[in-house]
C-alpha cells in the first residue's frame, strides 16, 4: 500500500491552489483541483458499483482531517446507464451510501446530505424519471450538514443491452463529442480545500461500446482520468483483468489501483507478479450471492479496504500534483533544449505536456486552471499527423511491433516490416522514378546519405575517376559543391549544413567546421524567388539579382495556387528568365577553377524555410524549381529532392514532387513518413544511382549506416501511416482520385488575414498556412521576439503555437477535418486584431 | 471472408518444399509445412474446445482434393489440462469428432482412424489414466483409412482450477523451457502434401497462467504461433475479445480468425468495426445450453462457419508461407543495405528473421527447416540488451507512450518520459559530472551536437572571441581540430566523421567532404597501445611509435583484467612514458601555426573499434586514456567520451568511464540507453559547458536539433531500460553493490579459445567477446571474407554473428545469463576446431 501523508497532501494542494486567479483559458479538459477517478471494469458484473459505493462511504465516513475546514463533498457520476429506470448505478450508490451512513454505530458528529438525479434518458425512459429524484439528509450526531453525496446519471436508456445496441433500438443517440462535454459539465470545481472527490463509472467493461459505437476506452481518452480498474476474482479472471489493464495502458490510460472481489482463487498473486509493484492490488471479500442481502454487513467488512483505496488514490494524486508542479522547474534545472536560449525561457514559459490525443494537447496550467486542450499548431515541429483514431491504431502497432520484434539489425537481412515499408515508398512517392530505400534516422542524415550517393553517381558519369581507381582510398581528384538555394536549411549534421548558406546557424560560434578554409560553405547558392499571397492575391516576389527588365503582370500574379503550379507557365517570358539567370550563374561558377565541381543540385520541393535574415516559411516559386531541375538534369548534375519536410502530404499530395510535376534522382523523407510518432528517415534513389554503388568490393558499396537503420517500429509505423494517409475511408480529407488532400483553409477568411493590416504575407500550401507580420529592424528575423504576445494569446486561446521570428504558422494534421482549421484561422484573424490594436497602443504611448 | 485457392495452395507448398534436404539445424522452433495454429480464448467457457472439433471435423470430412494424394491428418493438441480425467478436451475432441463422422450422412467414402491420449500428469492424476487409453477406426463408405485425427494431452493435473494453482495443490511442477519444449516434441512435421493440421488449444484466457505462473500468452511467445482467438458473444463479450485480441497483439502474435458464439447480441458488428476488416470475424450458432445435448445437430449446423474458419486459415498460411519465401528476393531487389556490397549477397544469403523473442531471432530457413532459432549474437548490431520479459515490458510502455503521448515537441516543453530520462541520465551514467541532457537522434548526431559543445566551451575557455564578438556570425578565428585515437569511429555524418583518420570510410569514394582541403582530416591522431588475450594472458601491444627503450614485463602483462584497470598503473614507467608520448605530439602540433588548436578530445572509454587495416575490435590500454584525459583537462580541452557503444552496461558497468576511472566534460550515449528497442541518443555536460551557450540572444544558444529531439516513445524506452538493468531484481547479473555485471564469459573457455591455432587474439569485457583470427594478406581487415565459412557453421549451429574482417565476436545482453553465454563459447570452440581443420585441409591441398 502507498503512504498516505493527509497533511503534507493538504499543503500541497493550498500551495497549489492558493494563487488561483480566474482566467478566459477555454477549460475544456476537467478540473484537477480534487481526484477526479474513473472506474472501469475488467468485465461487466464484477462489482464497479459496489466499489464506487464503498468508496463513496469510506470518504463520507472518514473523520474530518484538521486541514480540511469545510464538507466534504463526494460527486459519483454515470454517464451512461443501460436498463433505466430499474437499473440505476447511481441510485443505488446514493442508498446504499446513505443507508451505510444511518446504520453507521457509533453515528457520526456530522450529518450527510444525499442526492441523485438523471439528466437526459431517451424516450422510452420517460421524462418523469430525469431531473432531480431522490435528495435527503441523513442526521449524525453533531446534525450539521458537513458530508454532501451527489449521484447523477448523465444519459440513460430503458433496455438493458449494451448502450449502442440501446441507442440503435431506443433513439437518443449521442456523439461522442456530446457526451464527453456532458460529462465534463458535470464536474465541479473543487474549492480548493481538498474535500471534493469525483468518481466516473463506466459502463461494462473497458473496450465496450459507448452509445456511438467507439469504444469506451476510445471515448473518455480526451481526458484521460486515472483510473481505478475493478478486477474479476473468478475463474479466467486473471486473463481478463490483465488484458483490460493492457487495454487501458495501450490508450495511455493510468491506472491507479486494481480491485477485486475475493472468490476463492487468489487471483491477486499473479495480479501483485504481473504488476511488479507499480499499482496495488486490493482484495475485497466475497459478496454474498442471495439477492435479497443488503451488503451492509459486506461493506462493513470491505471497510478497510476501501478506506486503503481511498489512501491509494489521495496519495496517487498528491504525487501527480506534485510531480507536474515541480516539472517546469526541474526542466529548466537539467534538460538542455534544442533552438533555445534558455535565458529566455523563465519557468512560467515552459509549457507542461501531460499527453496529446490526436493533434490536441493537455497542457498543464498550475494553479486550479487545471489542463486545458491546446490544438497543436506546431504539428509538433512538422512531425505530427494522427488524429485520435490513427494514434490508437498506432500505439497498437507499436506494441505489437516491439513484441515481435524489438530491433533486428538491418544488413544482409529482412524482416516484414522494413520490407512493407520500403514496398509502400517505392509505390508511392518513389512511384515512377525510385528503385531503392535507404534507411536512416533522420532527415540530416538522410540528407547527407544523399549528398555521399549524388557525388558517387556524378563521379561516375563524369568519369572523375577511372574505374581502376575506384578503390584509391586517398585520391581527392575533385571538389565538389552543392547548387541550393539562399535561405535553404537541410538539417544540422554537418554535411546537410555544407548545403546551406552562411547564416547565423553555420557561423564560428555554432559551427566552426562549417565551410571549407575559406567559410565560403560547400555550396553555390541561388536566390529564388518567392510566391505569397498579399491583400487577397497570390504574387511572385523576385530577388535582385532576378529582376527582369519587361515583366508582364500576367506572370506574376495568380488567382489561386493551382495557376501557379499550371504547367502552362513552362512557356512563358519568365521561364526563359529563370532558365537564364541558372545558366548564368552555372557557366560563371564553371569559370572558376576546373577542379571545383557542381556535384548535386538539391532542393525542397514546392517549399523552403528561410531562416535567415527574412525568418519563417516561404514557398519558393515552383517554376523555377522546375526549370533548375531540368538545366541541372541536362548537365548530369544529380537533383536531390529534401521532402523531409514537405513529403506525406505535408503540402497537400504525397510528395512535393507530385506537384512540382518533375522527378528528382535521389529524395529525402522523413518526419510525417511514421505518421510523426518516432523517428525514421529514407533516402529513395533510382536504379542508376544505385548502381553507381555496385561492384566487387565491400569499399565500393555505400559505407554509411546507424545501428537503427530500418528499425522495426519505425517501419511498422510508416507503414500503418503511408497507407491510413492516402485511404479516403481513413483519410476523409483526400479527394476522390487519392491524389491530393482537399482545401483545408477556407478561401475567405485567408483573404481576410491577408489584408489584415498587421499582416505582411501569408502563405498556404496542404497543411500549412503562415502568416509573415509586418515589422521592421530588429522584430525582423529569427531571433525576433515580436510575435511573442500574439502567441500567448493563441496559446490562451487554445492553438499551441511558436513563431518563427515573425512568422506565425498553423500547422494541422492530413487527416484534420477542414472545421478544425476553420476555427484555427478565425480564432487567429481574432487575436491578430487585438494584436494589432495593441501594437497601435504601445506605439501611441510611445510617441 | 478471405478468398482460397486450394490448388494455388499446393502448388506453393510443394515448391517450397519439393528441394527439402535434412540439415543439422537445431530446429527448436515449430515446423512450418503445415498449418499450427493456437486456439486462444477471451475467456475461460467462451467454447475453444468447440472450435477446435468443429475445425477439426470440417477438415477431416472434406473431400480429398486432387492435390492431395495422401491421407489428411490432424493433430489436436492441448498442452495443459486440469481438472483431467474428468475433463479433458482432447477426449471431448477425439470423441466428437468421430462421432460426427460416425453420425454423417451420407458417408464419407474412406474411414476415420481416431485416438486420444495423455502423456504426462501429477500423481493425483494417476499412472492409469496417462499412455494412450483411446484409439478406433470409423468406417466410412469406401473403407480405406484416409483420415486420421490424433489428439494429445501434454501435462495433466487433476484440481479443475487454474495450472499454477493445480502445481501449487498437487505437484508436478513444469518449466516454461520444458513445457514448450514438450510442445515442440509433439508437433509432427507433415510430409510435404499439404494434407497436415494442428492446432494447439491453451487453457483458460489468454493471458491465463502457466503451471509456472508465467502467463500463456508470454509462456508460448518463443513460438510465436499464429492464433485463433475464440471470442466472447455475452454481455461484456466485446470488451473481453478486444482487450484479448490487444493482449495478444501486445506480445507480437498475429491473430488470423476471430470467431465466437452467437448469444443475440450481434457483438461481432462492433468487433469487425474495430478490427477494420484485417481480420475476419466468424459467428456460430448459439450452443444449446442443456448438458444432455450431444451437439451433433449444432455442430452439422455450424459446419459451414468451421468450413470458412478453415479456409480462413489455409489462406492465411499460404499468404504467410508465400510472403517468407519471397522475402529475400524482394529484399534484394528493393533495399539498400548499409555497409553492404550488394553483389556479394546472393539472395540465398539473405536471412529472413520472422521475429525476435528476447536475445533469439526466429529464423526462416526455407524448405521444411522452417524457423530456426538463432541467439542475435550482433545484439541486433550492438544495440540490443531486452531478455524475453524486458521486451514485453518495453512493448507495453512503447505502445502505452505512443497513446498517451504520440510525440510532442521538445523545446521549451517539459513531459514526463523526457525529464524521467533526463532525470535517470543524470543519477546514473552523468553522476557525480554533467548537470544537462541534450537529446538527439542517434550516435552520430550526439557526437556532432558534443564537439559543437566542445568547440564553443574551449573557444571561451581560451578568449578566442571576445564577448563583444560573440554575437559575430561569419568570423572564423581558428581552425579546430579534434584529437582523437588512431582507427577511432564516431558515427557516420559528415562532423562525425572528421574526428576518425583518414580510411576507406573517409576516402573520395564515399564521402568527398571529409577533411579539410588537404584532405588530413579535421584530427590529429594518435596511436593508442591495445591490450588482449593471447595464449590465456592478458598482454600489451604498444604500437611502433609508442615503443619505449626499456619496458619491464609486469608493466605489459597482466594475469586479469582487473589488474588492466588498476589505478595502482597510475605511477608506473608505462603511465610517464605514455605521457611523455601524449606531450611530445601536442608540443609538436603546437608548433605548427597559431590559428590551428585542438578544440576537444574525443574518445571512447575502454574500446575502439579499429575499422581500418586491422579490423575488429580493439581494447585500449585503460592507463592510456586516463593519462590523455589528465593531460587534456590539464591544458582546458574538453573531453568527450563517446559512449554510445560502451554505455549502459556494455562493457560491464553503467558507464565506461566509470571502468577507466576519469569524468569527461561532454559524453555520448545511444545504443543500449532505450534497451536497443528504438533509435534515441543522448550528449551529457557539466554545467560549465553549459554556461558556454547561455547569453542574452537566441544566436548564442546550441542552434541545433532534430525534429524528435526526446521523442517521448524512445525516453520511455530509455527510462524502463535503465533501471531494468541497474535493478537486481530485474537484472540477476548485476552484482551486489549495483556497480558492475558478474563475469559473463566462463574463464576456462576463454583461456582454451585464446590458445586456439587458429586464434590470434582474444578481447573480452562486459558483454562483448571477440576473437580475431589468425590471417594475412588480404584475409586480414575489414573487407576480408576470411571468416565467412566460420560464420555460416555458428549460424547452422544457432548463433547469429556476423564478421568484422577476420575478427568474430560474441555480444550478449546485460540480462543474459553466464550459462547462455558459455553454450555460445563452447559452440565457438568447437566450430573454430573444425575451422582450423578445412583450413588446414584446404592450405594443404593447395600445397
Amino acid at each position: 500500500m502507498l503512504p498516505v501523508f493527509p497533511s503534507t497532501h493538504h499543503r500541497l494542494l493550498r500551495r497549489l491552489f492558493s494563487s488561483s486567479t480566474s482566467s478566459r483559458c477555454p477549460t475544456t479538459q476537467p478540473p484537477l483541483d480534487h481526484p477526479i477517478y474513473m472506474i472501469w471494469g475488467s468485465n461487466t458484473a464484477v462489482g464497479k458499483t459496489l466499489v464506487s459505493a464503498g468508496l463513496a462511504d469510506s470518504v463520507l465516513s472518514g473523520s474530518s482531517s484538521p486541514a480540511i475546514d469545510r464538507p466534504i463533498r463526494f460527486n459519483y457520476i454515470k454517464p451512461v446507464q443501460t436498463g433505466f429506470p430499474l437499473d440505476s448505478d447511481s441510485r443505488f450508490v446514493y442508498r446504499k451510501v446513505s443507508d451505510l451512513f444511518a446504520a453507521r454505530n457509533p453515528k457520526p458528529n456530522f450529518s450527510l446530505f444525499a442526492s441523485n438525479r438523471a439528466i437526459r434518458g431517451s424516450r422510452s425512459v420517460g421524462l418523469g424519471e430525469l431531473g432531480v429524484s431522490e435528495e435527503k439528509v441523513v442526521v449524525g450526531e453533531g446534525g450539521v450538514v458537513e458530508r454532501e453525496l451527489r449521484c447523477e446519471t448523465v444519459f440513460s436508456w430503458r433496455e438493458a443491452v449494451s448502450p449502442h445496441l440501446a441507442v440503435e433500438r431506443e433513439g437518443a443517440a449521442v456523439g461522442d463529442a456530446e457526451l464527453v462535454e456532458s460529462l465534463r459539465r458535470c464536474l465541479r470545481v473543487g474549492d480548493g480545500g481538498g474535500g471534493d472527490w469525483t468518481v466516473i463509472e463506466t459502463a461494462g467493461g473497458v473496450a465496450s461500446p459507448g452509445p456511438s459505437g467507439t469504444l469506451q476506452c476510445d471515448l473518455y481518452r480526451p481526458y484521460r482520468l486515472p483510473a481505478i480498474l475493478v478486477g474479476d476474482g473468478r475463474l479466467g479472471g486473471i486473463s481478463g483483468t490483465i488484458s483490460a489493464y493492457e487495454c487501458l495502458t495501450l490508450r495511455g490510460y493510468d491506472v491507479v489501483a486494481v480491485i477485486l472481489e475475493d472468490r476463492g482463487l487468489a487471483n491477486e498473486v499473479p495480479l501483485m507478479s504481473y504488476l511488479r509493484k507499480r499499482v496495488p492490488v486490493l482484495v475485497l471479500p466475497s459478496v454474498p450471492e442471495d439477492p435479497s442481502n443488503d451488503l451492509i454487513k459486506w461493506f462493513n467488512e470491505a471497510h478497510g479496504v476501501f478506506c486503503s483505496l481511498k489512501e491509494t488514490i489521495l496519495s496517487a494524486y498528491s504525487e501527480r500534483m506534485e510531480r507536474l508542479h515541480e516539472m517546469p522547474q526541474k526542466a529548466g534545472n537539467i534538460l538542455w533544449w534544442p533552438f533555445t536560449q534558455h535565458s529566455l525561457v523563465p519557468e512560467e514559459n515552459v509549457t507542461v505536456i501531460d499527453s496529446r490525443c490526436g493533434e490536441n494537447f493537455a497542457v498543464y496550467k498550475g494553479g486550479n486552471h487545471g489542463f486545458v486542450q491546446q490544438f497543436d499548431a506546431c504539428a509538433s515541429w512538422w512531425t505530427q499527423g494522427p488524429n485520435a483514431t490513427l494514434q490508437v491504431e498506432l500505439a497498437r502497432d507499436m506494441g505489437y511491433t516491439a513484441a515481435r520484434f524489438g530491433h533486428v539489425m538491418f544488413p544482409e537481412n529482412v524482416y516484414e516490416p522494413a520490407l512493407k515499408c520500403a514496398e509502400l515508398l517505392l509505390q508511392g512517392v518513389g512511384q515512377g522514378w525510385a528503385s531503392r530505400a535507404y534507411f536512416s534516422d533522420n532527415g540530416s542524415t538522410a540528407v547527407e546519405i544523399a549528398l555521399k550517393m549524388a557525388f558517387r553517381k556524378f563521379t561516375l558519369d563524369h568519369g572523375i575517376l577511372l574505374n581502376s581507381q575506384k578503390g584509391s582510398m586517398f585520391g581527392r581528384p575533385n571538389e565538389f559543391k552543392v547548387l541550393a538555394l539562399n535561405g535553404s536549411y537541410h538539417g544540422d549534421t554537418l554535411g546537410a549544413m555544407e548545403a546551406q548558406a552562411p547564416s547565423s546557424y553555420t557561423g564560428f560560434l555554432q559551427q566552426p567546421w562549417y565551410g571549407s578554409v575559406l567559410y565560403t560553405g560547400r555550396g553555390l547558392f541561388l536566390d529564388p524567388p518567392t510566391v505569397f499571397i498579399c491583400d487577397g492575391h497570390w504574387t511572385i516576389s523576385l530577388s535582385n539579382v532576378l529582376q527582369p527588365e519587361v515583366l508582364r503582370s500576367e506572370d506574376t500574379t495568380f488567382t489561386s495556387s493551382d495557376e501557379i503550379f499550371c504547367r502552362s507557365r513552362d512557356h512563358s517570358d519568365l521561364a526563359r528568365h529563370y532558365s537564364a539567370y541558372i545558366v548564368q550563374k552555372l557557366s560563371s561558377f564553371s569559370q572558376l577553377g576546373s577542379s571545383t565541381r557542381i556535384g548535386a543540385l538539391i532542393i525542397e520541393p514546392g517549399k523552403t524555410a528561410l531562416i535567415q535574415a527574412a525568418g519563417g516559411m516561404h514557398m519558393i516559386d515552383p517554376l523555377f524549381q522546375r526549370v533548375l531541375v531540368k538545366e541541372c538534369q541536362s548537365r548530369k548534375i544529380p537533383v536531390i529532392f529534401d521532402e523531409v519536410f514537405t513529403g506525406f502530404w505535408r503540402l497537400g499530395s504525397e510528395s512535393a514532387a507530385e506537384i512540382l510535376g518533375c522527378l528528382p534522382d535521389i529524395a529525402c523523407f522523413g518526419k510525417l513518413m511514421t505518421g510523426g510518432v518516432i523517428p525514421l528517415a529514407a533516402t529513395l534513389a533510382t536504379d542508376a544511382v544505385y548502381n553507381a554503388f555496385k561492384g566487387d568490393s565491400k569499399l565500393v558499396a555505400l559505407l554509411h549506416g546507424h545501428s537503427y537503420s530500418a528499425h522495426a517500429m519505425g517501419c511498422a509505423a510508416a507503414a500503418t501511416a503511408i497507407q491510413w494517409f492516402k485511404d479516403p475511408s481513413t483519410n476523409h480529407n483526400i479527394s476522390v482520385d487519392q491524389r491530393r488532400l482537399k482545401e483545408l483553409w477556407d478561401s475567405e477568411l485567408v483573404q481576410k488575414i491577408s489584408s489584415h493590416s498587421a499582416v505582411k504575407r501569408v502563405v498556404l500550401l496542404g497543411t500549412l498556412f503562415a502568416v509573415e507580420l509586418r515589422a521592421e529592424g530588429s522584430d525582423v528575423g529569427y531571433s525576433s521576439m515580436y510575435a511573442s504576445s500574439l502567441i500567448q494569446k493563441l496559446r490562451a486561446d487554445g492553438i499551441y503555437t511558436r513563431p518563427l521570428g515573425n512568422v506565425i504558422y498553423l500547422m494541422c494534421g492530413p487527416c484534420t477535418p477542414p472545421h478544425i482549421c476553420n476555427q484555427l484561422l478565425k480564432k487567429l484573424y481574432g487575436q491578430l486584431h487585438e494584436f494589432s490594436q495593441s501594437r497601435w497602443a504601445e506605439v501611441r504611448s510611445v510617441v
